[in-house]
This record gives C-alpha cells, structure tokens and sequence, in this order.
C-alpha cells in the first residue's frame, strides 16, 4: 500500500487536478492521499498558503479582507465548477474561510497557524469531494481523526511519537482517505503548522504510521538532479539515492523534498519516491536506506548553498575547550545558531547562515567575542557558499578530494574552508558565492564526465 | 644586546660547554646565558633531569639516595674539572644536591619540582664559574632576584606579567649574566617549573624582559627543516619563518623549539633564531613576525604527529549548538582535552590525542556519550596521524590542497579528515598513522621540486 502526496503545483488548477485524480485512480494502492494547498499555476501567481497569511496580517490588524478572501475563495471554486461538486458543499467550504476570525485563538501565533492550515484542509476536503464525483470511494480524514497529536509550538511544530500508534489504526481501510498536510492539533486540540513546506513531512508521518511500502511524493520534477538544473543544463537524473545523501545534499540546496519529512521515512524505512505529477511514468527518484553496489559514479550530486558567513578568531595559544565553550555561549544568548567551526591550531571560524545577523548585531556580536576571548585577530567575511559534493560510492575510495580541488584550482576558484569529516559521503568547501555556480560546474564536469 | 640560550646536548659534557664558552667569547652582544640541565652524552645517556626525576622519587618512597646523587654530582664534576674549578665553590654544588632531602616541601609536587629545577640552577652556577675561569665577566643570577615570579603550579607554572617589568631593570648590566632556565618562584617563594623542556621559555621570557635584539637558541641541529629529516632525506633547511609558521609547525610535531616559548616572543616581538652548538657559523633559522615576500616556495614545511584518535557521531538532524556542548561537558567532566570537531551535516568527529584514553576510560566515554547524545552511530578510530602542510605562501594560491591531494592520492593515502580554515597558512589532513612517513615524503616532493 501507497502513501501519495502532491505538492501545490499539483493541486493549483482544475487541470492539474484532474492529473492528480488520473495517478490517485491508476493505482489502487495509493490508499493514502495527503494534499498540499494550492500552489502557483503560472509565474508570479501567489499560492493559497501566502494568501491565507496576508488574510491573517489583514484579520490581526482591523483590515479590510473582502479582496483577500475573494482571491481565496476563487481558488477553489476553479477546481469545484471543474467537477461539478454540489454548491451546497462547496459553500461549506467557503463559509469556513469567511468565518476564520470569528474563533477564539489564543493569540496570534495560533491564529496565524490556524488560517494557514486551512489552505491544506479545505484542499483535501475539496480533492476528497472531486475523487467522489468521479466514482473513487474516497473519504477526508482530519489529523485529528487521524490522531496526529503534535507539539504546542503553533507554527513550527513536531509530530508526537503516540501518533504513530493511532495512525497504524486506520492502515486496514478500505477507502482512499484524502489527509491534509502541514499540520496536526496539539493536546488541548489547536491547530499548530510543521514548518513551511510541511505536507512532506505529513506524508513521511502516515506512510510511517501505516506502514506504507512506498511514500511517493509527487512534485514538478522528473526526478532529483546531480545538480541544480539552473546552473547545469541537463544534469543526470539520481534515480536511486540514499537517505544519507538526500539530508546531505538537502542541507545545501537541494530543496525538491522536504528535510524533516527524512525522518519519520528512515524510523520506518520506508522507500520513498520522488515523482512528477505532469509525467507520472518516468522513474522518478527512489530514496532508500540501501547503499547502491557498484554505483556508475562516485558522486551522487554536487549542492551549493549561499549566504554564509565566517567569523575568523586567531589567539596564541588558545584553549579549545573553554573558547568553544564560550562562544557557544555567546551565540545562544543572541540566539544565534552556527552550522560548523573548522579549527585550525591557534585559530577557528564559526561558519553561520549571515541572514540571522543584522548590522548591529553582528557588531555586537563581534564586541561581545572581543570581550570574551581577547583575541589576537577577529573578522568576519560575508558571502560564501557552501559548496558539498555527496555521494556514498566517495567511501573507501582515494583521490576524490584531489579531483575536486583540481577542478576548483582549474577554474581559479578560491578555497576559504574545507571539511571533510569521517562520514565519508561528503565534502564541503566554503568559497565565495559569486564563484558557487562555476564550482559547481566544474565538479559536475569532472565528476560526470560522459555526460 | 641578545639572550642566548643553550639546551641541554649543548652542555652535555666539558666538550660541548667549551663550544658554549666560545659562542659567549666570541660576541659581546650576548649578555644574558639561559642555560638548561646537562643532556645526553650519546644516544643511551640519562638527562641530568631525569636522574634528578629518579632522585625526588626514591626520596618520596624513602629509597637509597647514594648512586642516583653519585651520578648526578659526576655529571657536573667532570665539567668542573675540566675547567679547573674552586674545589670549594664545586662542594656547595655537591652538597646542594645532597641536602635537596632536607628542606620542607608543602607536597611531593613541590618537592619534584625543586628536585628538577636544581639540574638548571647548578648548571647555571657552574657555567657562571666556568666563565669567570676563562676570564668572561659573568655572574649567576637567580630567577628570583632577576624578578620572575610564576603562578603557582609547581610543575606546569606561567609566567606573571609584572616580571617583564622587574627583569627590564636588568636590561643594561654590562656583566654576563647566567640565569638557569625551566623554573621561577611563587609568590610564596617556591620553586614552581614550567612544563618539560621550559628552558627555552625562560630564554624568551628573559629576551623580551630585557628587550633583546634577538633571542639567540642554541641547540643541536644547522636549522629547522622542511620536513622530518629521519623521514625526508636531506630536507631544505627553513632560514626564515613567521611565528606563525612556527607554531602550526610546532603543533604537528616539530619540537626544536618548544611551543610555549613563541609566546613571550610574540609578544614581545623578539626575533628568534634558532643555531646549532655544534656549527655556530651556520645561519640557522629566523623565526619572526615578518612575513617573505615572494618567498621560493608557498609551503615552508611538512609535519606530521602521531596517536591521535576520532570519535565518529551521527544522528539525524542533530542540533550543533546543543550537541557540542554535551560533549564539551562530557569531556571536561573525565578531564579530557580535545583538537578538532570537523562537523558533517548529520555528524561530527572528535579528533583527540588517544594516549589519553585507557581502554576503561574510552569504554566510559563512549558509554556517557551515547545515554547523552542518543546517536544513530558512534564509533571510535584509533591510530590517525595529523598531517599538517604550512606555509605563509599559501595564502591567496589557488591549487595548493589540489596539489596536496593529488600527491597523497597518487600513494594511495586515504584521507579521513581534511581541514582547512580561514588562516589559509596551513591544511590539515587525517590518515592513517602508518600511512604518515609516505605521506610526508609525497608531499615534500610535490612541493619542494627541485631539491
């Protein structure tokens, strides 16, 4: 049995509806259907979900919100006329969204992750009603029937582990059960959201909880790419990948599945499948935990990801232990969350993502270390990228690194940090960001040779 | 005006303490003579130290005395004689040694440390003597006249600042002064050492007290080398270095001049230069704070340091900040000091010196970490070496780790780890310590093509 999830682009108009209802009835193990909100159906279009916020800024602030909620209302009613669903159903729909602030919500986080939540909830209702109209015997399923039981972090909640046991109750139906993504209840039974982009990771929890064979997450690729196609042109499909190199290459851009989904997949292990909605018989992208024997290439896929910065601290003599410690002192203060810091012997930089950093705070930032550990030498240098080459078949084997800097050196590309750890899958280099899609070039040129 | 110091092969015997008699002859500039213990004869002797280790210890366990003090006092005596010393004046040296026992100790780290810091202090009342035979202008002076007071840790002392101002007051005594080196006094007026092999931090301590010209380090070796010399046959010798370069050197195993030295140096910005006993015209090697320009080679040296182990941690979606810091907790609730933490995406080694670890206590280890940590996967590897490739030329060179890699690559060398940061004068690379002695050979040869 299938869990299945479609991604906005999916679900954005009654004709990408109508491809999601093709795959749904093509297959009937695809018993688990969970929905993202709908997406854009053309450059520029806005996606329900950002509707839905600016509904929820309009409500907060006394705004107007007849434009809004008409903008709203229009999205699904493109899908609903399309399948002829009874108006009396479909005003259900659109009276819920018209009554949003009338509830009492505890303050404004849980308002906001309530109307959010609606963009995948009325979906599924709406996609439960179109699957009916063309004589699939589907049913909605809330996540409260469901038993999704979440953490009381209103916009950026987790799954409690409980969940699964509930979920496993319903793996025997018999009907399609159309699920939306994105959000679950807390204990006292309000609605909080996962982290945006979230269906993932809905789908991950019930295929875990079902004990799904398979979670297909349906989207708007053919498959995973070797590297980002709008750097490359025509990079090699990765059709069969582990859960190792998917988190390593996601953490650097490769944003097609969502990170937090990868969890509930490995505690299940189950295979997980990237497909694409608009060409439903292509391969795909299989991601599993067995390692491939005899993998073609030693790289799986070359990520860049930029907006990092390092702060450089250089002091004779330092003490690793309490200068860490004290830095990471500082940062939590600040709430600051840093992504590595390489040492080299009298010196180290502390690598963080520098959109967390405004100007006064990185000065105060900078201050705050000075005082702390009086160093010798401190900076701080923007813009680098953080450029991985992944691939589980660089394991046991030499000369890898030595290919990479080769190619980098050939392209003239600057080397500000390297990192490679005994995981043995990846390598990371820091360089500048205006050099990431030449890098990236050359290691997909050089790694990928016959392509 | 200079510091000169000689170590203890220097002054081994009535041989080498004539050469020493000749350096100081030979330059009116070198007016303060920081002298260590007598050293090794021949390959086989005991330091004058280490019998000085055996003496505090049989004493501790209330031991016979006579043949371990007939031994230390010979040492000393057969320079005496040959100097035609005072009987007199050598029998307070003898009866020094003898009456080491009888003072009060307030523990047993006192009393070793006292027992110790006598192998410089009689040398340096001897060579005073022995200078004064010859018809040079010398006098002993002791570190606690000459002002040096340390922090009260008997055997791994600091240096306190407000000594620089007591030792300036010595900087024009137009005599010879001879000042032991390895110890000072606490404010209490105890013998506190510093770490093994301190001599040469008096040396800089003392050069940048009395604002010296240079601090002159006389030991057994023409120069440092680019390389081990007992691995790379004929390796260039280094003339000139950065502090810098010295000390990531000093890091990874190149122990001519001892690491904590650099530091008063530094600070005092003291050019250092390091000659040989044995061939005083040879130019030996300037360390300071002056970097080449357009220095032959970008690498000035290759060093590589044994018994280091990584242990390996991976869990998904780890949290950095909190991860670290449990361990940092861990490490320093069993004492432990660690070197690097590269970090993966979902990983993280730490890299430490393994003769720490007893088998019990790496079993204990593993144990906290894995209830405080949770990990997917935990394992510890023994055996790395650190390589270490340095040089100020490195510096704004692309190519450098590409070249390096190619040439560990082409041996077959298995790279574990790889860590470059933004000092950009030195690369780090783990292996596999029976791969270290290849290793070092390899890269010398890439990166010293001529020679």
């Amino acid at each position: 049995m299938k869990v299945v999830k479609f991604g906005g682009s999916s679900l954005a108009n009654a004709a990408q509806v109508s491809k999601v209802v093709h795959i749904i009835q093509s297959d009937e193990q695809r018993r688990f259907v969970v929905v993202s909100a709908p997406g854009k159906r053309f450059a520029g279009d806005i996606k329900v979900t950002d509707l839905l916020i600016q509904y929820a800024q309009a409500t907060i602030n006394h705004q107007s919100t007849d434009t809004i909620t008409g903008q709203i209302i229009a999205r699904y009613e493109e899908i609903a006329t399309a399948y002829h669903i009874d108006p009396v159903a479909f005003n259900q729909i659109k009276d819920t969204i018209l009554a949003l602030p009338n509830d009492d919500y505890q303050d404004r986080d849980y308002l906001m992750a309530t109307f959010k939540a609606h963009g995948e909830k009325l979906n599924a209702v709406l996609i439960a009603q179109v699957l009916q109209s063309v004589g699939v015997n589907a049913k909605y399923l809330d996540p409260k029937d469901a038993g999704m039981v979440v953490t009381d972090s209103p916009n950026d909640a987790e799954i409690v582990p409980e969940s699964y046991d509930r979920l496993s109750e319903w793996a025997d139906s018999s009907l399609v059960r159309v699920i939306p993504g994105f959000f679950g209840y807390n204990a006292q039974g309000q609605i909080c959201t996962f982290s945006r982009g979230g269906s993932d990771i809905t789908g991950a929890i019930v295929a875990r909880g079902v004990h799904a064979d398979r979670y297909e997450n349906f989207t708007d690729v053919d498959a995973i790419y070797a590297a980002n196609p709008s750097v490359v042109s025509h990079p090699i499909a990765i059709h069969n990948m582990t859960f190792r190199e998917m988190r390593e290459l996601a953490y650097a851009g490769f944003s097609v599945f969502h990170d937090e989904a990868l969890i509930p997949a490995i505690q299940g292990d189950i295979q997980v499948v990237v497909k694409n909605t608009n060409h439903p018989s292509e391969r795909g992208t299989s991601i599993t935990s067995q390692k491939r024997v005899n993998p073609a290439y030693p790289v799986s896929g070359i990520a860049s990801s930029p907006n990092f910065c390092g702060i450089y601290i250089r002091k004779y003599m330092l003490d690793k232990k309490s200068y860490s410690q004290k830095i990471l002192n500082i940062l939590a203060e600040y709430g600051l969350t840093y992504e590595h810091m390489p040492s080299g012997i009298d010196d180290l930089t502390v690598i963080m993502h520098q959109d967390q950093l405004s100007a006064d705070l990185e000065d105060t930032l900078i201050r705050e270390l000075v005082i702390a550990l009086r160093p010798d030498e401190i900076h701080i240098t923007h813009d680098y990228a953080l450029l991985m080459v992944v691939g589980e078949g660089m394991a046991n084997r030499t000369g890898i690194m030595s290919k990479a800097t080769d190619a980098l050196a050939r392209q003239n590309v600057k080397l500000v940090m390297v990192n490679q750890g005994a995981s043995e899958i990846s390598m990371m280099f820091g360089i500048q960001q205006d050099h990431a899609d030449i890098a990236v070039q050359a290691l997909y040129d050089t790694f990928f040779p016959d392509l």
